[in-house]
């Protein structure tokens, strides 16, 4: 297999990318490739403070940069020659079995989507990112690719994260709950309600209902389903409140008791790090007619090496072709 | 001064409602009342049960009541005399200066905007929470009276939120967030982007720009306004969140080690505490004509008893006098 990986992408880019790719090789074959596109001398360097030297690094020189904060939709056209265009280039063309990138998502995603495409039937891709729940993972679908969806796009979220949640996780028949500000059915804005009756109406899926915000909390779901924007709040909320929630009990234990501070130290980090997205890896861009998976922008080499094992596991699985068979065909596609 | 307060309303009532009603005459003077609306019987036992015995105490007797899971709208119908009616008339008759319920959210909000009406220029009320973050309180508003609302509806409640976070906890110059999903001016959806436009043009607002879930436990804000489905949404992922990751901290102290376990417990509900909802006691519905204050559904007698306190400040400090020289008009009202 060949993995495509942007080298240029994300806040630590391109030093932990190129790290992460050099400890991602370990998921790899011996005839497996791994491309990491960008700027030829930049990524050339990077490989040799890393002290790498495996022949399945393979550079794919781009000459331009997609920065954090461009506007996507601008930035695709003027940056042609980005590795972000480059990457989805590649996998369009099926020279590619998956892409991976923690660069500007909005971009990414745009990108993608026009080069790539969607699977049949497909209406609009949607990011699903696995969120580290104490009682497992729990797959959240949409977190910002789709912000002003259409109940429809909703149903297809909860269709094609459900089918990732069995083919990553091994969750059987997966429970999937709509997120909404109430469990009874009167709740929600109109987006919801028209989304619960047509996830309620298809039998194959095992949907339990409108999910409130605790309940993620609560080993109730396996599956949310949310639009773009609400998703995209969660996700940084929930970081968020982590880490500072993390961080204050640190030094409240810090302050009470000094002798105290350094046996809880370790409890916290393993917390910390089994709760940590870097562990997921990075999230697959459900729709697209191939595998790409979207890294947090901070992605660190641990996370970036995780995505290499997420997007092996996507192409071995197949789970594109599990995915069309899951599928209710847009009416409109 | 004269509060009204629904003895029925809330997963925990009347047992906590009434209790916290006699713990909230602490904040009460001499000559202030405290009705304890509800039926006759059940409350007077209740506040035998807790050894009541003040003339401040007064119960206004309702003889139905409204479920925590009622559709609000046909029962405020078939319910005209539930504590929650009751309460929201005596408050449109200028019978009370302020109303209480941790009862059925959407009937007390529906009651208040029917009977009592909107201050002069408002177009819809809108509940702004108090979110306990790790530097200080945040408010957050709406949280769920409005799940749909207008871009100026937005603009009334940061006017409103600023007020109220200036008289309630004395900052000078609240700074003003809109959440959305990115920090740049392009992101958002429809509804942030044109409220940010009416927002940045209210000179004496001190508006901050966007801002994401995570920024919410950076001290980059004291004001935060949002529609009132992801309000929602955010505050009950938050308060899943900090209580699930409170259980899996105490478990894994407990699992590493006995002896650290009891020294390790007090500090864990010293922040608790300190970060606990039932410290702020209530969210004002703002923007209704009178002080109305709905608590959390599953208040102690602890959160009754702030909220009491939270009333009175609310009619001491003359919020809503305040209030209506902040306002923007509505151009329909």
């Amino acid at each position: 297999m060949r993995i495509a990986l942007d080298a240029m992408g994300g806040d630590h880019a391109p030093r932990e990318i190129v790290r992460g790719a050099v400890e991602g090789l370990e998921y790899l074959g011996p005839e497996d490739q791994l491309l990491l596109i960008g700027v030829r001398d930049t990524v050339q360097a990077e490989l040799g403070a890393a002290g790498a030297n495996d022949a399945r690094l393979v550079i794919e020189h781009a000459s331009q940069v997609i920065g954090m904060d461009d506007v996507p939709v601008e930035a695709l056209k003027q940056k042609r020659d980005s590795s972000i265009v480059r990457m989805a280039t590649l996998a369009s063309q099926k020279k590619v079995d998956a892409v991976i990138s923690a660069g500007n998502t909005g971009a990414c995603v745009a990108a993608c989507q026009l080069r790539m495409r969607t699977l049949e039937g497909v209406s609009r891709p949607g990011i699903a990112v696995v969120l580290p729940s104490f009682h497992g993972p729990i797959v959240i679908c949409d977190v910002g690719a789709n912000i002003a969806p259409k109940p429809f796009h909703l149903l297809q979220y909860a269709q094609m994260s459900a089918a990732y949640a069995q083919s990553m996780f091994n969750v059987e028949r997966p429970r999937i709950g709509l997120l909404s500000i109430g469990e009874e059915e009167v709740k929600g804005n109109v987006l919801v309600k028209e989304a619960r009756r047509l996830i309620k109406e298809d039998a194959r899926l095992n949907y339990i209902g409108n999910v409130e915000g605790r309940d993620l909390f609560r080993d109730m779901v396996d599956v949310v389903v949310c639009d773009g924007f609400v998703g995209n709040v969660v996700l940084k909320l929930t970081e968020g409140l982590a880490e500072g929630l993390m961080k204050t009990i640190a030094a409240e234990v810090a302050r009470e008791s000094r002798d105290l501070a350094p046996r809880f130290k370790p409890i916290i980090e393993a917390i910390w790090a089994r709760h940590d997205y870097a562990e997921y890896g990075g999230a697959p861009l459900l729709g697209v007619d191939g595998i790409c998976i979207i890294c947090h922008g901070s992605s660190n080499s641990r996370a970036i090496k995780n995505a290499v094992r997420v997007a092996r596991d996507c192409i071995v699985r197949r789970f594109n072709d599990e995915l069309g068979r899951k599928l209710t065909r847009a009416p409109d596609a």
